[in-house]
């Protein structure tokens, strides 16, 4: 049966219209999805969207597409008049305050998903604003504050893609799984206290958000230009961050330019420097031992946070968590150069779809440091898998697609619960929306460390009593 | 006229046989260029080689071909029966004894040529072996020690290849280009003594062998495989050697991982980790600013010796001089991956040749901290222009095929000089040899420096006062 002809079952009912801001690899991979299981016809639906991106899609689809940039200024008229009760406000834009357009969905009574918590344009790369402010602990900081303003009311999911989303629930999962094969008594959590407590006794010490994307094409990187799988400048954006990540109690020292937040959860750290440019050993099941970036993603911070266990005031356990991504080739040579031209962006963009020849997007969660060492948990899914599940996608789309579409099915089903990250979700609910997109979800354990193969050639200053030590971790 | 019956004119007369040991991609790239211009007729030629490799090139060109490992065990039989005074030792092995091969050329009174001090098999890899032992440095050293205890004889030309062997060549016309342009009187050098108070007289501060290879094919490179534009094994061997450098006087201080050799000329240090996990920031004048490896080179130690000014014992100038390699795409990925599986190799190899679709390899030196800041002086060569130029050459070992080529001429045309390094050879007659196969030899002044765009999101800690130190060169 055709992917045309293909009765798609209905997850969740959208009564009322959605409003899409951005339409570039995501909205456009989102798209079909919607179409398919939430109920709502084209007719219903409008973009907003910056440039042309995604105009043929929508024309496909008959949808109406705007083309017009949101600002500050403007974004009260432009959006405000596509946005009643009962609607849906989905944010897949960049360079759009994430914080600000929860705001507008809550004063229209409208639901609410981004994929990451996003600032107005050019904050990420503001020299007269410090490390900290530019960081992704500050910009969830700003969330928080908004949802302590407004308690509860209509939901509003923050940050609800792949990763951030997919990860937070698929770390559950996970827990649940190790502490199944460990043999660790514990009764099924219901809170986040409940969670927390369930990773302190399996004795999590560190989370990676492990990635590996193989997605290839047939024309070579060429100077000049910047080539990737889902968003350049989101990449870009990130990337010029500061290294973000949750820092686990177990921790015995902050890294050399490493410092805390003077304000907030107190759940994360910064080091002084790009995420691009700080490199982490990690492991998946398919690559094996491999070099990833420590790109700031707002799930390492809320992670971290989430899985924190108190006596009193007094953090007793927290464990450490980040992103390890090891992009495509295309773009770790992208980053390469980019570094080398002091992060000024390159001319040239392009985002690899139709191109891809072969590839998976491995993604997921990385647990370290329980009875059982290592286990990996995620999605493998191909580009050949990608496309046959679903028009204008890759693996590395597809994945946050998915994400996106259990987020909004749980927000539809759930519509009061105010603004809710994505470790607060019922994750059994979103994974099963979730998987009828990520290919093989797949566990692995390992024997991996970042211990292996060390010092054999060349001294190193390692610590051999705690693998998962940080100072482990980093490939200095 | 097509290349087959264009007639090239011959440089120097081989009046002897020719033993080429090796015939990986730099064997067979130099044997057409031998054929041409060296008056030696293929029945006069025998290669000696561990590996089928070369094996239908020498069908072609009518050449006896010996599929043989050369051991420290065999190689006085099985390479002695092919030498004889006046015959010509080619060494373009991997893994077999330069030292060795020296020697026993000058027993049999041949002259001989390589392009790199090699050691036995295994050596770079030998956990037991101090970083300081495994380096260019002591290899070149153990090179020296036979020197001096061999004095003058047949000759043989130590490292005489593109890097090493051209630039070194390169740079001492860069040297009088620039004293030309900043009008620094001087009288032309004759000696090893008057160069270096020449470099000093410019103030030259550091030199970069900077090397930008952009050459790519439509195959990607795939997951397990390391793909280069040369030798993989000897890339892969050097990469996990200790990064080295010439240290130069102007220096303020060591790097913390850096240290001095126990013994030999002093003229540089080491790094206690490998080159491919060290990353410098360097310019040539096509790419701009980029990244390269600081991979050890025999060259970084040769040209610092030789640049060296004493005043009796005490060293008053000498520059810092080092590789600064952003080898080809393909190459930086491999290197990546390498790195995350703790450097054990990949268990694939390809060596790209006539899949190679587009690309240059701009190699020169980076002459920096005279009064017109850093100029670049090197060869421009295309894929194209290499194709055209001579059979089973890429722009990589075209570039360094023409550097034995001329270092061969030179040595035949100066039989009796013992061994020799590639800093002592005559560069102007070497240069004209050269330049029949190095495409556009370009120099060009900038304004870069390593301190352009730094600090400008993140603090860093940077020399101001002056932007040659290596400090700020290195990338942390
Ligand atoms: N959580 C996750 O797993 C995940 C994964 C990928 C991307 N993302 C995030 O999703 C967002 C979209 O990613 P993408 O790959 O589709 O990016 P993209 O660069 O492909 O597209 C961005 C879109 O935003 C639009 N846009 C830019 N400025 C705008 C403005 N001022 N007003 C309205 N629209 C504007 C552009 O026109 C474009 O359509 C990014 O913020 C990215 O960080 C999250
Ligand atoms: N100075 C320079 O500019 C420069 C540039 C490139 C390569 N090199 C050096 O030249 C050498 C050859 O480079 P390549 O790219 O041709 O390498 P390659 O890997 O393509 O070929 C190496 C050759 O050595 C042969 N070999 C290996 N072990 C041997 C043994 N025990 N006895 C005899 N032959 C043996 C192999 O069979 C093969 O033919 C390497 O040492 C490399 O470091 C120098």
């Amino acid at each position: 049966m055709s992917q045309a002809t293909t009765r798609h079952e209905t997850f969740a009912q959208l009564k009322g219209k959605l409003l899409l801001v951005g339409c570039g690899s995501i909205g456009q991979a989102v798209l079909p999805l919607i179409l398919r299981h939430l109920d709502v016809s084209p007719d219903r639906i409008t973009i907003v969207t910056a440039d042309s991106r995604g105009r043929d899609v929508a024309a496909e689809l008959g949808i109406t597409f705007i083309e017009q940039a949101v600002t500050r200024e403007n974004y009260r008229d432009l959006l405000g008049s596509h946005l009643s009760a009962g609607d849906f406000f989905l944010n897949l834009s960049v360079d759009v305050s994430s914080v600000d357009m929860m705001l507008l969905a809550r004063e229209k009574g409208a639901l609410y998903l981004d994929t990451v918590v996003e600032p107005w344009g050019g904050a990420y790369f503001d020299p007269s604003l410090t490390p900290s402010e530019r960081s992704n602990y500050a910009l969830r900081e700003s969330m928080l504050a908004l949802r302590r303003e407004l308690g509860k009311g209509p939901t509003a999911v923050s940050a609800q893609g792949a990763n951030p989303g997919m990860v937070s629930q698929l770390l559950k999962e996970a827990l649940l799984i190790v502490a199944r094969d460990t043999g660790t008594s514990h009764t099924q959590p219901t809170t986040r206290e409940g969670w927390a407590d369930l990773a302190r006794a399996l004795g999590l010490k560190a989370v990676h958000i492990a990635e590996r994307d193989t997605q290839v094409s047939n024309t070579p990187k060429r100077v000049g230009e910047f080539v990737n799988t889902w968003s350049i400048d989101g990449f870009v954006s990130e990337g010029c961050q500061p290294a973000e990540m949750g820092w686990g109690t177990h921790e015995k020292g902050l890294p050399h330019d490493g410092a805390r937040h003077p304000m907030g959860c107190d759940a994360a750290i910064y080091l002084n420097r790009p995420g691009a440019s700080t490199r982490v050993r990690t492991w998946t099941p398919k690559a094996g031992p491999i070099i990833g970036f420590l790109i700031t993603h707002n799930e390492a911070i809320s992670i971290a946070d989430y899985y924190t266990v108190r006596e009193g005031e007094k953090v007793v356990y927290r464990p450490t968590s980040h992103y390890a991504y090891h992009p495509c080739d295309a773009a770790v040579l992208s980053v390469h150069e980019l570094q080398g031209n002091g992060w000024q962006q390159q001319p040239e963009q392009r985002l690899m779809m139709e191109e891809i020849v072969s590839g998976i997007d491995e993604l997921g969660v990385l647990l370290m440091g329980h009875a059982k060492g290592a286990f990996w948990y995620g999605s493998q899914l191909s580009i050949e898998e990608a496309r046959e599940l679903a028009p204008h996608n890759s693996a590395t789309s597809l994945q946050v697609a998915a994400g996106v579409l259990g987020g909004m099915v749980w927000a539809i089903e759930n519509p009061a619960e105010g603004i809710v990250e994505a470790d607060e979700l019922d994750h059994v609910r979103v994974l099963e929306v979730m998987r009828n997109y990520l290919g093989p979800v797949t566990g692995a354990y390992s024997d991996w460390t970042p211990l292996d193969r060390r010092g054999v050639l060349f001294s190193e200053d390692i610590d051999q009593d705690d693998p998962w030590q940080f100072k482990n971790i980093r490939v200095l």
